[in-house]
Parts: C-alpha cells; sequence; structure tokens
C-alpha cells in the first residue's frame, strides 16, 4: 500500500490523530465535587483575584494552539479549513510525542487579516502560545507582526520561523562539514515567501557578513525592481539582502556557496548547480518535487545535498524545530519568541547531530 | 481540609484538568511519514474534494467546543475568562467521562454580542457541536440563536437548556412520586435569567396546559408591567406563561403546587411554602446557599425538596444532562438541538431513576 492509501486508512480507522483524557478520575460524588462545583469556584475565584494564577493552576502554561485558515497547506495550496484540521492535528500530536505539550487544533472560517487577528485575539486567554501554521504569504507577515505586538504570550508563524530554525541549523552543520565559514559565504536563497523571508533575516542574525541574495519568480530581489511588495523591500531597507544589483537565479548563483531553494520543484538544472562556486551546498526544499533532485545535483558538483524528504538523506524538516521552542517558552514563561532563542534553538538544533 | 482547600490542592497539583494525547505512537520515519507529511497530504485532498469527509477523517465529529466569556460564572458572576477557565476545563473533563467526547475548553476575551457571534463561527469548522458555557443573560439568548441560525452544527447553551431538561426530568419524577399530572399543576419559576427562562419553555413544551408563572426580582412577569425585557415579553406572548395577573412572588406561590427557584439564597420562607397548595414541591436550585434549606422547606409542609447541591438529598445538576445531549447528536450528526431531543433527554433522564 502506498503511504497516501496507508494514511488514509489510518485516519479512517482513527477519526482524528488526538484526544482529550481527564487528568484525574471521576468516580463518585466527592471527585465531581474537587474537579466541578462546589470546589472549582474557589480555583475561580483564587484566579480572579490574581490572574497569574491561571498559569498554576489550568492547562493554560502547557497548552498551545495550532491555529491555521488553511490558506497555504503543505504543497495543496488553499484549500480551506475543513481539509486543513488533519495536517493541525497531525501537528498537535508531534507537539505532544515530542515535548509532552497539549495543543489543540483550531481550523478558522475566516481570512481577511483583520479578522484572523481577532479571533486570535479573543482566544488568546485559553492558551501559553499560538502556533500560527499554513496562512499565506503577504497576509502571514502582518497577522504575526500584529498578534506578536497585541498579545502578551508567544505567538509563532512556524512556516516561517520554525523552517528558518531547521535550514539555519542544516545550513551551520553543512558549513562544518564542508570547513567553511558562514560568515564568509555567498548565499542565494530561491524563494520569497513566508519560509524563505525568514530563511534571509534569520541567517543574516547568524553571519552579518555572509553575502545573501533573495530570488522570486521574476529574478534577483533588488533595489532598481519596481514590482516589489513592502516585505521584499524592507528585506533590502534592513539589510538582510544585498539588493545592489538584479538579474536572473542563474545571476545569482554565479559566485555563490549555497543555494537555498523554498519554491518550485524541478527549479533548477545540473548546470545551475555548474555554475556555482566549486563544491556547493544546495538544500533543494520543495515538497514533494525538490529544486532539483539529489543525485543531479551531486552529479553536477554538489558538496552537500538536502531535501525536505524522508526517503531522501539530509531531510531538513521543521518537526524538528517547533515543539523544543514552544516547549522553552512555556517552561519559562516568556512572552515572546524572539531572535536570539531562533539562533540558540538553531545552534542546539545543530549541536546534537554534530 | 475543606473542598475548597482540597480543590485548590488538587488544581496546583494537576495544572489543569485535562490533556491531549496521540492517539497513534509516534516513533519512527513511518509513523510520521503517516501521520504528518507527506501521508497526511492524501488525507487533506481527500477532505478538500468532500469535505463531508473531515466528520470521518479527523476528530471532528467527536469534538465539542466549551465556550465562555466568563461573563456568568457559578455563583461568581463576572470573573473574566481567565478565572473561568478551570470550570471549563471540569466541564470537559466531565465530557470525557461520562460521554468519550473529546471537549476543548476556550476562554474568550470579547463581550459584544456580535463579536462573540463573529468568533464563534469562525471556530465552527474545527468542532462538531458548541456548548455555550457562563454567558451572561440576555446576551446569551442572542448569541444562541443567532449561532444556531448561522451555523450547521448543534449549538447549545448549558446554562440555559441543558438546566431545564434536568430540571424537567426531576419535575416528571417528583410528579410521578406526588402521584400527581404535571398538565394540571400550578408552578412558580422564581427567576428568570438564563435558566429560568429556558425551565420556563421546556415545561410549557411538556405540559400545554399547566399553569406556569415566572417572577423575578420585581414581581410576576405580567401584561401589565412596563419593565420586562424583550425575552421576557416573549415568554407571555409565546404562551409559555400566564401572565394575565401581576403580583409578588407570594402572590404566584399562593395556589401553586410547585416552586422552582433559580435565583438567590434565601429568598424563600417557611411562610411563604404554607402559603402554597398542601404538600408542594419545592426545587430550590440557587448555589450554593439554596432559596430555602430542605429541613426548613420540609417543616413547612413540603412534601418533595431538590437542590442543586451534592451535600443534600435529591441533587439537581446539568451533569446529568449535557454529555448525553451531546453525545447524542454527535452520534446522529445532527444539526442542531431540538426542543423534540430536550423532551426526549428529560423523559429518558427521569426514566433512568425511577
Amino acid at each position: 500500500m502506498s503511504t497516501e492509501d496507508e494514511s488514509l486508512e489510518l485516519h479512517k480507522r482513527l477519526r482524528g490523530k488526538i484526544r482529550i483524557e481527564s487528568k484525574v478520575p471521576i468516580q463518585d460524588r466527592r471527585d465531581l465535587s474537587l474537579v466541578y462545583t462546589p470546589g472549582v469556584g474557589a480555583v475561580s475565584s483564587a484566579i480572579a483575584a490574581d490572574p497569574a494564577l491561571a498559569w498554576q493552576l489550568t492547562g493554560r502554561g502547557n497548552t498551545v494552539a495550532v491555529i491555521s485558515d488553511g490558506s497555504a497547506v503543505l504543497g495543496l495550496g488553499d484549500i480551506g479549513p475543513a481539509a486543513a484540521l488533519p495536517v493541525m492535528e497531525g501537528k498537535c500530536a508531534l507537539f505532544k510525542e515530542f515535548a509532552a505539550i497539549d495543543a489543540v487544533p483550531i481550523v478558522i472560517g475566516v481570512r481577511a487579516v483583520e479578522d484572523i487577528v481577532a479571533v486570535v485575539k479573543a482566544l488568546a486567554p485559553s492558551f501559553g502560545a499560538i502556533n500560527l501554521e499554513d496562512i499565506s504569504a503577504p497576509r502571514c507577515f502582518e497577522i504575526e507582526e500584529r498578534l506578536k505586538q497585541e498579545l502578551d504570550i508567544p505567538v509563532m508563524h512556524d512556516d516561517q520561523h520554525g523552517t528558518a530554525v531547521v535550514v539555519l541549523a542544516g545550513l551551520l552543520n553543512a558549513a562544518a562539514v564542508a570547513g567553511r565559514d558562514l560568515a564568509d559565504m555567498s548565499i542565494t536563497v530561491n524563494g520569497v515567501g513566508a519560509a524563505g523571508t525568514a530563511i534571509v533575516r534569520l541567517i543574516r542574525s547568524a553571519a552579518p557578513s555572509a553575502r545573501i541574495r533573495a530570488v522570486d519568480s521574476r529574478g534577483i530581489i533588488a533595489e532598481a525592481r519596481a514590482d516589489l511588495s513592502p516585505e521584499k523591500l524592507r528585506l533590502i531597507a534592513d539589510g538582510s539582502i544585498d539588493g545592489s544589483e538584479g538579474g536572473s537565479l542563474q545571476d545569482s548563483l554565479y559566485g555563490s556557496d549555497v543555494c537555498i531553494g523554498v519554491s518550485k520543484g524541478n527549479l533548477l538544472s545540473g548546470e545551475d548547480i555548474a555554475r556555482m562556486n566549486p563544491s556547493p551546498i544546495i538544500f533543494a526544499l520543495a515538497n514533494p518535487v525538490p529544486e532539483i533532485m539529489p543525485d543531479k545535483a551531486l552529479a553536477a558538483g554538489a558538496m552537500i545535498v538536502a531535501t525536505g524528504r524522508s526517503d531522501f538523506p539530509n531531510q531538513i524538516n521543521n518537526v524538528l524545530a517547533y515543539p523544543g521552542i514552544f516547549r522553552g517558552v512555556l517552561d519559562i514563561r516568556a512572552g515572546a519568541i524572539t531572535e536570539e532563542m531562533k539562533l540558540a534553538a538553531a545552534r542546539a538544533l545543530a549541536g546534537v547531530v554534530r
């Protein structure tokens, strides 16, 4: 049976991948009076007097909402909230298995930035942190930014920052294997959506002197272009990328040591790889079809090739990062996930497999 | 240790009364590829093609949201969402223990009818049914009405209808014990908030010919009054209550066979009971202090006395109803909870203890 068919069978049998359990047996009147009325009244009164007690007396401090509008799900795109639910349930199962976090899958039937912000803000008192998931660019940038400003619990769009953390972790180790310094490298990031934007920024934080260029479907993100979104302009303005010279993807690859693809399958040829500096590092992360197949990239001279697929060596998968990141912020009751935390997570992750 | 102290200790130890578990072990790459990418993609694609499959392939069909704004929690009143969370967690634990339902506690930080309706509608694709909880009157009426009209999954405000079901169940059995027919009875309902309104309506459905009068803090709900809310006027207009004559609570009790109190503690005296028809039935459901203590009511001539307290005989507690009601609508994938279902639930519940 194919993985797809086996997964369908599993889902039909399970009817959902997570379940809720009571932590305490409720066998008699006494149990009932402790978990519910009248006993619970004392707990509610205590929190009403000191709201911070919610972190000690309820599950809030170990609970994360995994929220999606279903607008950019896996490689499937805009399939809507109902169809996004199995993916969110999967993330929640992984949150539990890998980080002992109680995560709740929430798919929402609204799309406007203002509406999503309002819904997530309304839900915030129930949760210790918010994992935004599979929300399409460019809305994802504004939604996350607004929520980070307006809420006092951590908010992270995993497609951006979880991906950036695992990519940086992989890049740190690839550089180590190659015996090179990230700071001296020239890096092309192909794809400037949710993931590409965050990858660029996090690599910049880790390597202020590296040359980073970003490429979208129309070429290198450069000052001379008149068609750039505010988010792409900001990448130039804040120094995340070198936008001094325009050109094609091929122009950017020329002289690059690293190519990170978060765009579309089959976008890179052997000739493109050959155009790069000697023994380049290739992360072809498009799913399910990478920008270039590993054997082809290696044949063209690549030294290290990673993909997003579990059936090839060197898989880069954000499930390596998000459970631990949220575990960390919940444990210290952080109010936000900072750039420093993401850097620390990438370095820690790289250290695990060194 | 008091129940309150013991409950506080329990909550401190547990840090929340429910937990989330993965239904499937995730031990290796193969497991990961089935519950998450790439396998889950086939599940999402199947639901995208036929949204009804979400009921078979996700947990939606067994999941209920328990949603509160914290505006009318237990006897504590408006304590806000954070302090309401322990109560919602308790309900969710009971949903699991009594009906094998996966219920998610959600406390929300918005108050306007329009905002609550918008948030609950946005959340609906994640859930098989919605349990509204501890939302103050009169907003609770409009919020529930709007959501019932605008959503195609069951929505029930438990403080209204769960309470009405258990009260009717108790009343059916009290009438049987007393050897009387509900249809011939004269009933006073004291308290016309969320619970009182729904109790009046459900008793009317069960006993079209009974005389029912409703009393608020200003007296009998009657046509002559100029201070009635739209909801109270509607009780008269739709024939739920006899609003032909005004008067005091005492005027209403005179000639009544039944008094159902859902108002405030210590509101009824022995003289009030003595004023009623011989051997009356008294449901003194205010919590934690009943409208009259059972011993006092019995001394004044009451035949049957019930309260909301677990430490007195004849407890009437809506935990008897809501788990089974939601279990039923989820099992048949009903789109709504109807008056007929509530009547059936009350009769079934009465039958259990006959």
